[in-house]
């Protein structure tokens, strides 16, 4: 690609990414930008700064003398670069008037221009994996900013339900026994990647069985209603504490009224829907699930190999179904009264070589690998995803809120083993002795 | 008075308040009514929404099948009137979003035509007199305001002062002695009074000698500057915890710069200047600059005898300067470039008989004497100032953003002895043995 | 009295005190002296060291240039002294296994041998009230060690009860009325009194009616039965946090087993005597009760007026029966297979003059007022009892736990509002116009 | 082994494991039995109770009808089990005085009648198994023990040192590379081992170099010297905040006295010798000393390979140095004055074959690796150490205070990632590519 070509696709992927954020708050009330409901979430306010501001600490990193748009945003939007100065405290950004809503969104404008007319300047392939590396970081939040207007109005507010129904999901269940032996781990294609999905390393294996399809609600229900909740024995001793402390006795957001479960989501108040993937479940409720069940989550090479390895090819493809991306974004489909959003449904792609389905695209999974560097790791920005090499778990795959751009099957989440307001679930995993 | 008069006198009385509460906010940023920042202030919104619902919840006492304007806002405006149904828990009331600004002032609105429309409707003296009551309510949330938008703005964003310099004040110091003997304490007017300032009652007082003046910032920047906040000797041991706790090492909003001292205020930041009260002091730090002064705090009865009674005609006035009322409030004089506010300074009406100045207008000032009900007490309202019997003192005066029309001799404001967000100094009164 | 004969009484009272402590503890077991099972209470262990070192610290602040025993106890029997170095926080008392217990008696011993050495030595009559003062602190923690017998063993392992059961109490309830006008409070009379106790002073009482008797167990059942803990309308709006907060439905130490009320108690576990004093009540449950009642608390000054004024004779007198004083000393009658200690039940010797029973010897009996100096009030010893002016209130009387040789009518006891762990009742009072 | 031999093996290990436990206690206070100094520490009387009880819950799991000695000891002496009935809160065990000490050593007693006879009835290898099984639990608290009475006497107490001085360390530094490719880990051998060190299985390893020796306190000074606990950049986020948090500046028990750096330990308080391996440092700051170094921590499998495997022979060893247990207790080698203890200092038995020295008898060291089961794990005892599953990094090697009973190469301790009292150090790893 020439240096013009690559100017301008990155233009256009800049562009595309600004507009989708603008979109996603496109309907909100205008208190709705300010308030923050919970320490872990953000204002939605902050979101529009943060992802604006990155940009210009790429900036900064590639051309020393670059003058910051305003030294008091910083402070602000700074999430928890150090080396950027001391970020406010998270758990303080719902006590923030000033900067107001219109002098962010006059800085989200003040920074396209920059960032436009930094990319006509010229770039260094390597600069503009930096800038790149910012757009990938803005679908991040666009990510976040689903799960905290959900926590925002969904749970506070409770609409009422508009627009269509989610397709009722197909199949459910089955399980599909993958070999062992040594098998790569890591991203090894020619585009963007986070430098944790780095290098690519071998690893060995055992045989394995693995679901073909991820917990469903029904599924779930089940250990609900076998006491689940209120059995120590499923549980791990940290779990268990948790469990008994937040008083946990279902996954989070639903809420029971007679003898019927509901669940209160970007679509409004709805029933429980037993064919679709469980989702808000810590890893303690994953992992208690599959105790119960006589199983065991996979690690995060069983569940990649699963997704992506063609064993009679001897191939690996960078998504379940090949090497083609999503044809859309799941997050913009329908109109829900408050904003657009999706039902939950896996991309339509297709099924993985060994047979497991829904791996991208209905909710991220939870896996029993501890998020740490891979082998040889090198980091890739300075005090980024490796700041955070311990105590988080690693999720794979993709929920209905994950931009199309950012979607590849060797892409790894991380969170706490107690959170569940993002939109995640499992699929369970065995041991598969010859 | 007639009927007709005092329902015309009653909707004058009703409009210049809520006319004025308008005015407080009427300058602040769109997000400025929506953050809390501090457990102890409120968002402006909610300031704004509560001072309506309280007339609601008059009407719904006095007219038992009163339909409220809305179920929903109840909850969220009701602040602890657990007859009301369950309050929102203080603190949360900053993650608030909806209702919306727009809807709190669709309300304010739509309160005051049925208000008015209820008092047009004819009301006895007794329900006459709950409304007004309501209109005091809602001058004490004026004055609250005001403390809060000084937290949010001022010690949030410093703004660059604008305006004239506040007028220094006069002479300070001295002290005037007052005779002992059966005083009566508490209200004996015609006017609106709340219950807690009944029934008047006789109290024996020692001779007690008290200041001319309020404590000045000269005065107790000596205090500090001899280690008063370094030495337990001066503290009770509840403040000295509260020292060592809160690292108080001076008056809240106070920061030294070099070897100077200034203050954020709402008229911005500015140097202390040392003839001006001092503000913003808590009752453990107005009893240990006592201690340290070889002074003590008057008692309610005695800042009372000091500020009302003249020995020599043997006659209590309403205020230190006679009976009108003051000529103006102090708080809307001059544009502070954030909203109208005044310098302090007391009202000009002039000093008490016994020859103390500047008791009201400046700064409220902690007494000796606990919150509690006087001797034959009868409550007047259900759940409302009686509740808080336990804990708190009392200060007497007024401060600059009280409203002149909420100011009397007799009324008894009261705070937990920790705080100092609101407007509060103090006088020092000593033993007289004859 | 002669110096000498004065000498003799003094090592008399001093000896007798210090046989006193040592009886209190002589049947506990070895392990029971050194766990501290509450952060109010403290180690039976400590509580020995600490009245020892007392007579210490007076005897530095008589003589300057004594020499204590050791340094490294000073920093763990210190309760409060800030002038005797930094004392250690009062919660990790129970932490400390050196010194130990056989440590702690030689201390003890040798403590005595000073005392006695220093009284032999000559005394001038200040610093021979210094000593006395220091045996009634003693006196005050020979009663907190009973408290926090109770909390240690009583309330953890519930011991069958042995003994003889209490003695069921006589009459109950009814009302007397006292006369208003000026009274004189305060202690007047020539023995020891604290510097809390001083000086008289005139007040100006209100008519006003007393209970004949304290509340009992049954009338304060008739409350529990009536809801009185789940409806707010009683409560202060401190009380009602703590009652949720704490989850509080009875007083302290009792529990329900079937229909049936039991207290965990020195004596052992047994039924709830409807008949005696009710006790461990804080003052927000007395209030509650006065309130729901149609009463309210006492002052501190009516209760003393109630219990030492004679209106006929216009005299006032030391006990509510007379001048003389108690004829033994309640806590130590027999054995409960503990130790030993006794049943509730006042001091047999009798009325007030009023008409008012059981005011001293049962129970303290909270009152309305907060626990500050009178006026003209001088610190008799430096960062005592006056460094605890504020946020408790005043109890009157005396518990079946106080020795006899701290009794006074006048003795002003204190605690805060939220504490029951102590022996603590009431009475209730009311209004009586003309 | 016949049944009658190994009968006899067991009372013989049996016994010399309860013995040890008694000599760990010998020269203790009475009062020392009973504090609690820490919350993840426990009072010396818990740990004989709770070793003791261990054997009781074996007996009932073998012996349905079994019947325990007491039942309100097993609510005390209960760590986790749940299935045993809701354990105690581990923070309140210094709370108790009764069972007083003497009541836990004669149930320490009759627990040894019971076991002895238990095991001379006869019994099946895998109930042999269960019974060796509490001898190792017993092993791993005494170690415990050690830790508490560390923290307990050295930091409270500073015993001044006695006894001889530890030798100094031989050489130090230096760094050996291992040849990669599949390696086994986990045990292998015929005697006992846990649960979680088994099954073994293959994993994969990339070439890489590890510390021929533990990291010293000298090369510790270095980092601290540098600046090592003031910035952020070495160290994760979530260290990071625990060094703000708890204001580490140093190992744990390091103090600087002037210019020079002391220990409190078991040998008293003694100068830092800068060639002994560092101690008493969290994961957080093993891991930043390595960033700092350019290094990182090694994964379990490096060390393990590192400390057993022989690459001339491919032969795997129990020990470092071979096959032979150790052929002493490190922790019984001098009287200290407190109790016997040894200084630093690895077991004599040598080098492993791949060059690394002291792996075994100085310091437990840190791995990058969580605390997770191995691939095909089973579960061996009930609520074990499975329920730990999370939150934990392995140690491995083994400390002066593990009972040589207890070594093996291939043991794997956990604890949190902040915990620093119990004895450990670590060595770097570093890649090594071809």
């Amino acid at each position: 690609m020439t240096a013009v070509a690559r100017e301008s696709a990155l233009i256009d992927q800049f562009d595309a990414t600004r507009e989708r954020t603008l979109e996603l708050v496109r309907t909100l009330e205008r208190d709705d930008f300010v308030v923050q409901t919970a320490p872990y979430m953000s204002p939605p306010k902050w979101h529009l700064g943060h992802v604006s501001w990155i940009y210009e600490a790429i900036m900064s990193k590639i051309s020393p003398g670059y003058e910051f748009y305003s030294g008091d945003l910083a402070g602000y939007l700074n999430s928890y670069y150090q080396q950027f100065g001391s970020p406010m405290d998270k758990g303080r950004r719902g006590v923030v008037s000033r900067p107001t809503l219109e002098q962010i969104f006059d800085y989200f404008e003040e920074t396209n221009r920059r960032v436009r007319g930094f990319i006509e300047g010229g770039l260094s392939p390597d600069n503009s994996r930096m800038i790149t590396m910012g757009t990938h970081h803005e679908c991040q939040h666009q990510e976040l900013l689903i799960y905290d207007l959900q926590h925002l109005l969904a749970s506070e507010y409770r609409p009422a339900r508009r627009g269509t129904e989610p397709k009722p999901a197909g199949e459910t269940g089955g399980t599909v026994r993958v070999k062992g032996g040594l098998y790569t781990l890591g991203y090894g294609g020619g585009g963007f990647c986070y430098d944790v999905e780095l290098p690519e390393h071998r690893v060995y294996l055992e045989d394995y069985t693995i679901g073909a399809y991820p917990v469903t609600n029904g599924e779930y229900l089940l250990f609900m209603e076998d006491g689940g909740y209120g059995s120590y024995r499923h549980w791990l001793s940290d779990g268990w504490d948790r469990v008994k402390e937040n008083g946990w006795n279902s996954p989070m957001y639903w809420e029971k009224e007679g003898d019927e479960w509901y669940t209160n989501g970007l679509a409004g108040r709805r029933k429980i829907n037993p064919k679709e993937p469980v989702c808000h479940v810590s890893f303690y409720e994953a992992d208690a699930y599959c105790r119960w069940a006589g199983k065991r989550l996979p690690t995060e090479a069983e569940w990649e190999k699963a997704a992506l390895w063609n064993e009679e090819e001897q191939t690996k493809s960078v998504f379940p179904w090949g090497d083609g991306a999503p044809s859309e974004d799941r997050a913009n489909l329908y109109e829900s009264g408050l904003w657009k959003c999706t039902e939950a449904g896996s991309y339509p792609e297709g099924a993985s070589p060994s047979g497991c389905h829904q791996m991208v695209g209905d909710a991220w999974e939870w896996t029993s690998s501890e998020f740490v560097g891979y082998p040889g790791f090198r980091s890739g920005f300075d005090e980024y995803n490796d700041k955070w090499f311990t105590g988080q778990k690693v999720l794979r795959g993709g929920s209905y809120a994950t931009p199309s751009m950012a979607i590849r099957g060797t892409y790894r989440n991380f969170f706490r083993l107690d959170e569940r307001w993002m939109f995640c679930g499992f699929r369970c995993a065995g041991d598969a002795p010859a």
